[in-house]
């Protein structure tokens, strides 16, 4: 290819070689072309839509499945070399149905989940309660009640309110019930750079400083088991300084609270970043480990104290590149932007959703890529713009990509990395219906979740008539 | 109150002398204050959580309705001075349900929809398709076909791909479509200034200069109706700046266009800003009218042609100061911030919503206030964050507000404001079930839009048991 950068492009996005390709980084590990059209786990991109329709969010089982057993085994044998056992919880905030619970308890991992909506779709899967760690800054009574009940196995305490709550209702119980402390570490990692203060700017968690007078009133609390400490600081991390320095804050805790009394585990959260454009390079699931249990190493020799057993909440990193979202594209508009040096031209290249399906573009100005899907091209790329469907002109789904130039009205598109805080963060913005959730898996696809239907969305409509009279 | 500032306020935020009062100018004019209890419309608070339980949305139905017609009565009045009739587009991606839409045709309000979902509440509200706009920069060929078939108002074309869709839909069915043209102006307005460019970065529309061409395009298609042009520069807008240079660039436009025939009606679309806390002021709906109508008489004056009827299309400045979303305080917690000159506590009161029920924070950077909705306070004022439930750090209900110092886990709190592009944008992230829409109006509370409960969100879950089984 001769192609020159558009210089409306962005510095990371390089003129591709081959605007078809499917960066490794980026791409689920079932996805390839076959006779030119997108392929995921053996199914054509043609074949999903034919019979889910656009947009259609599709997941590929077996690499969720794979990137959620390398993580265990990373993690397990890591931490293993150094004497500690690893739970590994997946964040259920990601992405949670029953069947992606289910995948998740056949691996052998534990879940996460942070309201009475998260904890009934494991319960639906049939999720041993014992294995559920169970977050939230404010759990209602209902929840804390549903939660001692049910025996779940790690609540984590966020605030002294809910300390006492929820010793209450297990000392009415009879039951004892295990919990971590969320502690606000000071430190905040995003992406390439860390923060580290005294406490952070935010809602979650106990002040370190304060951790020991609480710890002390959990041990105080007959009905309560203490665990542990849990820290979580951030999402999207590339690299491990800002495990490190909550590492080493929390084990100098962990030293004094090891003078009342025993501290089994530390859970460090989760965070671990994945490459949504080939910009993104995140470190290898196996040096993190090594770095991250080097770091407990030498930081519980340097303190004198035994080394806990670890836990960790990976969400992203396991399901968020198994997905990719199908769009089909409905108009094409290039737009003359003026700037220094000359004017460029943009092309706008409107899908079939938006914002609705995946607010993350709008919400945190994330970056993702695109490829034609329902073929390829060997026109020289121009540089494009995804956007959405929604009255918004802020509606961005790819802020930037390189494809084919004769991209066209009903190409189908496929925007890869997905499979993470799209379905779960989705709206009926502009009352469109959320996409049906569909899982590939050696040649087949079968439904996760059914999608909205108008019929849907009138139905909760208190002054609409009969969803049957409704004009179609 | 002696009681001084935070110093982690932000600058616009005052220490109000009572942090009780209702500012009129960001709650709905049905609010007021009984035995020190947040009163709607003549219904306690209490009242309506006790029926409907929190999150609540509420909407002050006179309140909204009174927007509705100041607005339709200042434009017309305005206009009619300079012999232009006035049509008021009320734009239902701000909220739309079947009831607010039937309230809105009441009141002589056209209504604007941009999908085939807006679209279909409209019909279910009965709504009138010849007084209905369709926007949208993608329809698809469905929505195309349904327009034509009912016989829409108005079809606000976006692209040239769409002209010829459509002319070729209407042609085939013997109909003529009558349209209006998006045209990319390149003025963007938001809060406090505009810029003006050649064309806005941006999917909406068609450039100025490119407009005389698509024009005649349509002119062309025997089953097409030129309704003239269509522009809408952005929003929350605070000043009439921004319209003043649309309109006089459009109007431009028109001069050349009225040679090739007629161009009887100008849309200026919407985005009158309102006030989400004390520090907004916009211009009062009377004054505004007088301006824009001031600047199209001038403007035609100028360039010797027919003042044109006019199109506006309000949305939150009609139902966003109606609405009010009632929580529940579930915890508190200081924290101490480290800053120059000092540290500062900062107080986070989490409610029972958050992210999902109004995504404008996080979206938007949107500031809100709050009141304590449940009794009054003589306690001083202390500086709150309201934080959501949801298990992330941006989950902000309101950045920063001083509410009474005894504020305390069970208080109801109220958020005013929230009547638009709350609900609108509401999601399930978390799981969390959409709270309902309940309309006061004369001391009666009647539902909108039921919420969701877990049932409901785990009835679209493909592989979980039927709903009767899945535990409580």
């Amino acid at each position: 290819m001769t192609s020159t950068a558009n210089p409306l492009a962005p510095e990371w996005l390089p003129v591709p070689d081959d605007a078809n390709a499917l960066a490794r980084a980026v791409w689920p590990s079932g996805a390839t072309r076959r006779d030119g059209e997108l392929v995921l786990a053996g199914v054509s991109a043609t074949d999903l839509v034919r019979q889910y329709g656009t947009p259609l969010y599709v997941v590929d089982e077996e690499d969720a499945r794979r990137r959620a057993a390398l993580i265990l085994d990373a993690f397990r044998r890591e931490f293993g070399r150094i004497g500690a056992s690893v739970s590994v919880y997946y964040a259920g905030k990601a992405f949670l149905s029953v069947g992606v619970a289910r995948w998740m308890a056949e691996l052998g991992l534990n879940l996460d989940v942070c309201s009475d909506g998260e904890f009934a779709v494991a319960l639906a899967a049939g999720f041993d309660p014992a294995r559920i760690g169970y977050h939230g800054n404010n759990k209602s009574n209902a929840e804390l009640e549903a939660i001692v009940d049910a025996g779940v196995g790690g609540l984590v305490l966020d605030s002294v309110y809910e300390l006492e709550r929820v010793a209450a209702i297990a000392a009415e119980r009879g039951s004892r019930q295990p919990v971590r402390l969320r502690v606000n570490s000071g430190v905040h990692a995003s992406t390439h750079e860390y923060l580290a203060t005294a406490r952070e700017d935010q809602k979650f968690g106990i002040p370190l400083a304060d951790v020991p007078a609480v710890v002390a009133a959990i041990r105080a609390q007959p009905s309560l088991e203490f665990l542990g400490l849990h820290s979580h600081i951030g999402s999207q991390i590339f690299e491990t300084g800002g495990f490190e320095e909550a590492a080493a804050r929390l084990l100098a805790v962990q030293k004094e609270l090891l003078e009342g009394g025993p501290v089994p585990s530390l859970n460090l959260g989760g965070g671990f970043g994945i490459a949504y454009t080939v910009a993104d390079d995140p470190a290898p699931v196996g040096a993190l480990a090594a770095q991250m249990a080097a770091v407990v190493e030498a930081e519980c020799t340097r303190l004198g104290i035994p080394i806990p057993n670890m836990a960790i909440e990976p969400g992203r990193s396991i399901i968020g590149p198994a997905g990719v979202t199908l769009y089909e594209v409905g108009t094409i508009k290039d737009v003359r932007v003026e700037r220094e040096g000359g004017a460029a031209v943009r092309r706008y290249v409107s899908v079939d959703g938006g914002m609705s399906d995946n607010p993350r573009p709008e919400l945190y100005g994330a970056e993702y890529s695109a490829r034609i899907a329902s073929r390829v091209s060997a026109e020289e790329p121009v540089l494009v713009r995804v956007a959405g469907k929604h009255c918004e002109s802020g509606d961005i789904v790819v802020n930037a990509e390189y494809l084919p130039g004769d991209i066209r009205p009903g190409d189908l598109l496929a925007v890869p990395a997905t499979g993470a805080y799209c379905w779960s963060l989705a709206s009926n913005y502009n009352h469109l219906g959320r996409p049906p959730v569909v899982a590939v898996r050696d040649g087949a696809a079968r439904l996760l979740v059914r999608g909205e239907s108008i019929a849907d969305l009138l139905s909760r409509d208190a002054e609409a008539q009969p969803v049957s009279e409704v004009p179609a």
